[in-house]
């Protein structure tokens, strides 16, 4: 397997985004990628895009070659569009690396995007629900936001993890999105009004859930060793972990995603490097509590540590691993099919050294994308070759 | 990139399967082909399930690790559902072959499935023209069977390709599909019924349409240097090849589907042979026109000539190139995301020497899986290792 590196980073903002179809999001993140990497677009081989919910919510399925049309890539571009859940744009990336790694091909674009805002939130809630297994929990009404309060509430048993701590997630985030252009939501707030925000399901309140959104992201990918031809500031992609986890609560085995275990395992063990070595992170706090969770299924902190890092300020701008500089989901919005770019975005820019809430000296970044209930997920670690 | 071997396929019927939800649809089917392998399910590293509209029809996304945590598949197992409209199955047969021959896994199951009944005829056609570019030609109405009436108007003009010969194609596949119980229609038609069937779109009739269908196809791959230690008789994947075409009607170059003729391409450089070189062939039959075009986009019969190849029976089951002896989608029925593995499995059972209506002495086989309006095409070129 050779070295693999982005060479090309483009994003939409997220938000709501009027005027703007499906197709045209993605095409506009996938075209600033390209730019960015200073790439003629004829030499693209293949194109891997991550979306959730376009059938559903826009009636636009086949958007891999619909875009590479539009965008002008070549007939002989095998294009592909890959879904995941919320996870669908960190496995767009992971075929684009292996494909590179093993060398099937040496120039891949990756993309991922999502349109939600031209639909109800009713509407929106149960196309998000197609996630779930319709035979099991599926079919109990279950949704995402039920299903991260009984996680909120086992960590809360089990761990004695507060409602403070967890809403201090959302406060952090929130702070840290207001100097980021591409969030949806850049207005601080305060733990006193996450908490006392409306109930959406026991005990998550409204500053507990990230909201929708429209947008898309993009990368380019190539070998490392033509890297330097393209960036002067190509970005490594030191691992990659792809897991997967339970199709429903109560095959868990507590409130921790198998699928992120797995992945970050995968993807620290190809990169030979510890949790501790990382220097920032965006990872998927689609909810507050899951960014407790996932930081303690990657190896952050132990087990049950999650939540006094939060309150301890480990996890700020300046602490000792900074999680969601970027404002994250709960900040930025969560277009579901491209969340996990929109994170490898902003770690690319932490790691170039032009991140609005940079991280002195960012070497290492991880990225790490969940999609339904915990069902599935990416990890992907990247090095900044400076 | 090292050779890879189908070491077992699995089907279900194609038909209304009612009681049959879409996960276990594909779940059958992959347990089918895995027990085809004699393989020991915890070696599978990695699992790609096309799907097209389940999304749509079932409200159920994510399908890939749901099926695989139904299947009992270990958690370090990559799971990822594709979609390339009606060429998802293809396209999940591709990632896979890739996958191996590249050395990244040993072990990988490929799927396709989708599940249509549920859903009444004109939510199905909605559904289906997911797959057409809505800021272009979707928002004009235009449908897959308009289309595909285009495509045939054009190539009549074109090369005096006659009604009659279009639609021997349909009696020809309803013939085959006698044969075979995984065929949804498996009663002939004789050409007068096929002419002074109800029109759907001009000049094409009910009888060049092909039906809906429930149904699901899977199969194992390894490197063929393994292959043995499964199979008595496992097949070799010789060439494959993923095509880009055009999103719109207006932009493609005649009655031709430029994504299969870039596919075609690929495959036989890859195979290292030539369409001549093909004993039997699964391809594309959605409509009866579609099977013309696709045969002349392959290379089997030059521009023009595909019309009256069916005319002079070169494609029958004793012809020069034997085509969808299966009954193909116009009898088997065309569960979209399945589609492409389902023609897979028909092709590999020709080349095991087990098919109902085996081709004598089939060493080399084709097929070829067409998404949308030819907007994306894979084609896959097996061969028998006797």
């Amino acid at each position: 397997m050779r070295s693999v590196s982005i060479i090309g980073v483009g994003t939409t903002n997220f938000g709501i985004l009027e005027g703007m179809t499906i197709k045209k999001l993605a095409s506009s993140a996938c075209n600033r990628a390209i730019l960015d990497a200073k790439l003629d677009r004829g030499n693209i081989q293949a194109f891997f895009l991550g979306n959730y919910i376009g059938g559903i919510l826009e009636g636009q399925e086949t958007l891999a070659p619909i875009v590479a049309c539009e965008i002008g890539l070549q007939k002989n571009v095998a294009c592909t569009k890959v879904e995941g859940a919320c996870c669908s744009a960190g496995i767009a990336l992971r075929q684009g690396y292996l494909l590179i790694a093993s060398g099937v091909y040496d120039f891949v674009l990756v993309g991922g995007v999502e349109k939600m805002s031209g639909a109800s939130t009713a509407k929106n809630t149960e196309a998000l629900a197609a996630g779930m297994d319709k035979d099991m929990e599926g079919y109990t009404g279950l949704t995402f936001p039920g299903y991260f309060g009984l996680v909120a509430n086992r960590h809360m048993y089990e761990y004695g993890t507060t409602i403070e701590q967890i809403g201090m997630v959302s406060v952090k985030n929130r702070k840290n999105a207001v100097k980021n252009p591409r969030a949806r939501f850049r207005k601080e707030v305060t733990l006193e009004e996450v908490l006392h925000s409306r109930l959406v399901t026991d005990p998550l309140k409204l500053f507990d859930c990230c909201p929708i959104a429209d947008g898309a992201a993009a990368a380019v990918l190539c070998p490392t060793e033509m890297a330097r031809s393209f960036s002067d500031k190509p970005i490594e992609i030191l691992g990659s972990g792809h897991g997967l986890g339970h199709s429903t609560s109560y095959a868990m085995e507590g409130p921790s995603c198998t699928a992120t275990v797995f992945a970050a395992k995968e993807a620290f063990q190809m990169a030979k490097i510890q949790p501790s070595d990382v220097d920032v992170a965006e990872i998927h706090d689609c909810f507050t509590i899951a960014e407790i969770v996932d930081s303690e299924d990657i190896g952050f902190f132990e087990r049950g540590k999650g939540g006094p890092a939060v309150e301890e300020g480990l996890t700020q701008v300046n602490g000792r691993i900074p999680i969601n500089t970027s404002g994250g989901l709960l900040s930025k919005g969560h277009p579901v099919g491209a969340t996990g770019l929109g994170q490898v975005y902003e770690i690319v820019r932490q790691l170039r050294g032009e991140h609005e809430n940079q991280v002195q000296n960012a070497e290492i970044g991880l990225a790490m994308n969940l999609g339904a209930s915990g069902l599935v997920s990416t990890v992907t670690i990247l090095r900044g070759v400076h």
